[in-house]
C-alpha cells in the first residue's frame, strides 16, 4: 500500500489522549444560551440524566459516517477512479439527489420496493436516487442530448437489509461512466471494459476478472439474431468451458457451428467485442459465467460484472465482496423519458466504492497501516510564555504564503506538548520562535523526524521551508 | 479569470451539431428489449405521442443538474475551498445524508417546517440533513470526540422558497470547517476569521467585508457580564458608525466606558479578537452591522457574516447575493446530544458555495469567457480506412501510460471530422497514424494550436508525448 503515509500503532492509539489538554479559561459566549437549543441544554445539565436514558444517539441504519481516516481511502479510491474516467475524455456531470417520483418508477422492476421516498409536504411526489443511470437517461432526454460521455461521483440510496460486512449500506457511493450516442459496434462497449479492467488494476485488488452472462448473450442470439435455440445450446456448452477470446475462435472451428449461417452472425459480435478487447490487452480478463442473473431492468444487452479472484488466505479471511464493478447497455432507457419515445443508445459502468473500501480497509487493519488525517506541513511553536502574538504573526505568514500550517490554540502551551502533537500527526516541520531568536532576527527550522534544528534569517522563512518541502 | 481555458464562443456553439454523425449501424442489444422498460419503449414508439404529452420531464422544484461547464466551475471552487481548509490543518469527515428525524428537530427553531422528511416505509423516521453543523456536533456527541478540527462538503437540503436568480435552492452544497473544543479565548474564532478572508480572496470575488452583529454582541454583554443596558447602548453609538478595530479603541478612551468596570469587560474580549485579527491582517475587513439579526437557533456567541461589496456597475446587473459566508460559535449544541449533557464548544464557518457559483457564472458569461469540460491531452486519429485496429492498439498504449485520450467511435471517421473534434474540444496533440507511417514504423505527432507535425518513431511515442505534454 505504497501511497499512504505510515504511523505507528502506538503513537496513533496515544494521540488524542496526550495532545492539548483543556485549558480552564472560558470563551466568549461559553455559557450564552436562547431558545429551544440553549433551554434544552440548561435543563440537560440541571436535572438528573435518566430523562435522556432513552436516546439513543445512531446514524439511521445502513448508513454511517466516514471518519477522517476512512475518508483519506474513501479520496484515495474516488480519485484513482475519477483520474482514469478522465483519461478516457469523459466531462462530469451532478443531478439531485432525489428527482419527481415518477421518473423512478418502472426502471427497476422488483427492486422498486427499494426506493426511499420523501414524505409528501405539499408539492411534488420526490424519490431518493436508486442509482446515477436512472438520473443520466432523463438528464439525456431532458437537454436532447444524443452524444455524451460523461461520468458522476454521487450517493444514492436502497431500502435494503444492510450486511454491513461485505460493504452493504442503504447509502452508498457509486463512480459510473457511460457513453451515450450511435456508434459503430462494440467500440464504446470495449472502451468500458477495458475502463473497468484499468480501475481494478489502478486499485491494485488483487487478481479479478470481468464475467459476462450467457444468459444474456444466449437470449440475444436466439430472440435477435433468430439463432434455434439448439445452436445457442451448443454455443453453451463451449460458454461453460469459462473461457473467454480462445472460446470464440473455438467456436468458429466448430463445424456445426460454422456451417449455421445464423450462428456465425451471432457470433459475431461477440469475435469483434473480443478483438477489440484483445488489442487492448484485456481479452484474457473477460469470462462468461452460466451463473450470473440479468442485472437491472433498464439493461437491454450484454451486461458484465467484475469479481476479484480470492486467494485460499483471503477466501479463509471470509473477505467475500462479490462483485467491485458492474455495467451494460441500456439502449431503451432514454426513450422512456423522451416526449417522442427517441431513445439513445448507452453503455456505461458503475464502480462498487463501497465494498472496494471494505477491501482496502481490512487490509489496513491487517497490516496495521495508519494514515495521516491531514497534510498540515509546519508546525509554529514556541518554547517560551507570552509568545501567542508573534506565534499568530508568523503562522500567518506562513498561511499567505499557501503553506499549511498549525499551532496550538492555547495562550501558553508546553514545547513538549507542541513537539509531541508533531509526531503524532506526522507533521515534519517545525518552526520554533522565541526570545533569543527574536532578538537576532532568526528562527529556528526542526525537522520532526531527524529532530535536526537550523536558525534561517526570519525574512528567508518562508523561502527556506519551501525548499525543505520541494525536496522531500 | 486566469485559471480557465479560453475556447471561442462560436467554436462552442457549433462543437455539438458538428462532431461524431451518427452511424446508420446497429449495436448488439439496441432491439433486444425486454421487461416493464422495453415494453414501455415499444408502446412509446408504437403509439402516436400524444398519450406522453402530460408527461413533463423535469428536475425537482428547486433543484437542477450541474452541466459539464457548470461542474467545472464548481470543482474550481470546492478546491480552492478545501486547499483553504487543509492549509489550516483540517480533517475531513462524511456523515449521512439523512439523519433520524428526532436529531434535527428543536435546532432550528422556526426553520424547523423546512425541513424535508422521508416517508415511513417503516422502520425509523428520518429527515434530509439541514445543514453540516448539527451532524457534526451528533458526531461529535456519539463517539465522544472532545478536540477536532474538521471539514465537510457536501449537500444539504431546505424547503425554502427558491429564488433561483440569487443562487438560492432547495438542494445546495455547503463547505463548512469548525473547531471543536475547549482552547484559550477567541483564538478560533480568529482563525476561522481568517479563513473566511482567504477563501474569499483566493475565489478573487472582489471587495468584502465580514459584518459582525451587534445584536448579538450587546445580549453577551448585558446578560453575560452583567453590563447596564444603557453603558451597552453607550457602546452601541459607537458600533453604528461602523468600524472594527480603531472602534474599539476608541470606545477604551472614552471615560464613560473605561470607568465601568463591567463595561471594560465586555469589551476586552472584543479587544482580544481585534488582536489576533490585526496579527492576521485582516482586522479592517471586520465590521459591526446593527441591522443583522441572528442566525440559526443554535448559535450562542458572536456570529458573523461575510458580504461582497458591490461596485455601482454591478449593483445595475442586480447581481445582489447578499451573504456568501457565515458562521459563529455554538457551544450548547454538542450537549443536546450527549446524553450526560457534556457540552464541547464549537466555533465554525460555512462557505455559500451555490452563491459563490452564481457570481462567477454570471461574470464569465459577461466575459463569454468557455471553458473545457475535458482534460484530453491526445487524440488518436487516422487518414485512411481500415484503420481501427491500429487505432485502438494504439490508443490502449496511450491509456497504459497515464496518458488522457480519445478517439471516435467510428470504424472509418474522415480526418477532417476528427481534427475539428480537437479543436472544438480544446485538445492539444493529435497523433496520425496511417499506411505510410505504419510502413516507416513512425506517427505523426500534431500540434493543434500551430498545426505542426513531426515524425517520430513508433517506439518513443509515449516518451514524446509526456515531452511535449511537461513543456506546455
Amino acid at each position: 500500500m505504497p501511497p499512504f503515509g505510515l504511523l505507528h500503532r502506538r503513537a496513533w492509539a496515544s494521540l488524542f489522549g496526550q495532545l492539548l489538554r483543556p485549558s480552564g479559561l472560558v470563551c466568549i459566549g461559553e455559557v450564552h444560551f436562547h431558545s429551544q437549543v440553549s433551554e434544552a441544554v440548561l435543563i440537560s445539565q440541571l436535572k438528573p440524566h435518566q430523562e435522556k436514558s432513552n436516546f439513543v444517539i445512531k446514524t439511521p441504519k445502513g448508513t454511517r459516517d466516514l471518519s477522517p481516516q476512512q475518508m483519506v481511502v474513501r479520496e484515495k479510491i474516488l480519485d484513482m477512479v475519477i483520474d482514469c474516467f478522465k483519461r478516457h475524455g469523459a466531462k462530469r456531470l451532478d443531478t439531485p439527489a432525489f428527482e419527481l417520483k415518477e421518473m423512478l418508477t418502472e426502471k427497476y422492476g422488483e427492486d422498486s420496493g427499494l426506493i426511499y421516498d420523501l414524505k409528501d409536504q405539499g408539492g411534488e411526489l420526490l424519490s431518493l436516487r436508486y442509482d446515477l443511470t436512472v438520473p443520466f437517461a432523463r438528464y439525456l432526454a431532458m437537454n436532447k442530448v444524443k452524444r455524451m460521455k460523461r461520468y458522476q461521483v454521487g450517493k444514492v440510496w436502497r431500502r435494503e437489509s444492510p450486511t454491513i460486512v461485505q460493504g452493504r449500506y442503504r447509502e452508498f457511493c457509486q463512480c459510473d461512466f457511460d457513453i451515450a450516442g450511435q456508434f459503430d459496434p462494440m467500440i464504446p462497449d470495449a472502451e468500458c471494459l477495458k475502463i473497468m479492467c484499468e480501475v481494478l488494476s489502478g486499485l491494485q485488488l488483487g487478481d479479478f476478472l470481468i464475467k459476462i452472462p450467457w444468459k444474456d448473450v444466449r437470449h440475444e442470439m436466439v430472440a435477435k439474431k433468430g439463432l434455434a435455440p439448439e445452436v445457442a445450446d451448443r454455443i453453451g456448452d463451449y460458454v461453460q468451458r469459462h473461457g473467454g477470446v480462445s472460446l470464440v475462435e473455438e467456436m468458429f472451428q466448430d463445424s456445426r457451428l460454422s456451417q449455421n449461417k445464423q450462428a456465425l452472425e451471432g457470433l459475431g459480435d461477440l469475435r469483434l467485442l473480443f478483438e477489440y478487447l484483445t488489442l487492448f490487452g484485456i481479452a484474457e480478463k473477460i469470462s462468461f459465467d452460466l451463473s450470473l442473473a440479468r442485472g437491472l431492468d433498464y439493461y437491454t444487452g450484454v451486461i458484465y460484472e467484475a469479481v476479484l479472484l480470492q486467494t485460499p488466505a483471503q477466501a479463509e479471511e471470509c473477505l467475500n465482496v462479490g462483485s467491485v464493478a458492474a455495467g451494460g447497455r441500456y439502449d431503451g432507457l432514454v426513450g422512456v423519458f423522451d416526449p417522442k419515445g427517441h431513445t439513445v443508445p448507452c453503455v456505461g459502468l458503475s464502480i462498487g466504492v463501497e465494498r472496494i473500501f471494505a477491501i482496502l480497509e481490512e487490509r489496513m487493519k491487517t497490516a496495521g497501516l495508519k494514515i495521516r488525517t491531514t497534510e498540515t506541513q509546519v508546525f509554529v511553536a514556541t518554547p517560551q510564555k507570552n509568545f501567542l502574538h508573534e506565534r499568530l504573526k508568523l503562522i500567518s505568514e506562513l498561511w499567505d504564503a499557501g503553506i499549511k500550517a498549525e499551532l496550538l490554540y492555547k495562550n501558553n502551551p508546553k514545547l513538549l506538548t507542541q513537539l509531541h502533537y508533531c509526531e503524532h500527526m506526522g507533521i515534519p516541520l517545525v518552526v520554533i520562535i522565541g526570545e533569543q531568536e527574536l532578538k537576532e532576527g532568526v528562527i529556528k527550522l526542526r525537522s520532526v523526524a531527524s529532530r535536526e534544528e537550523v536558525a534561517i534569517k526570519r525574512e528567508n522563512l518562508v523561502a527556506e521551508i519551501q525548499k525543505k518541502l520541494s525536496e522531500s
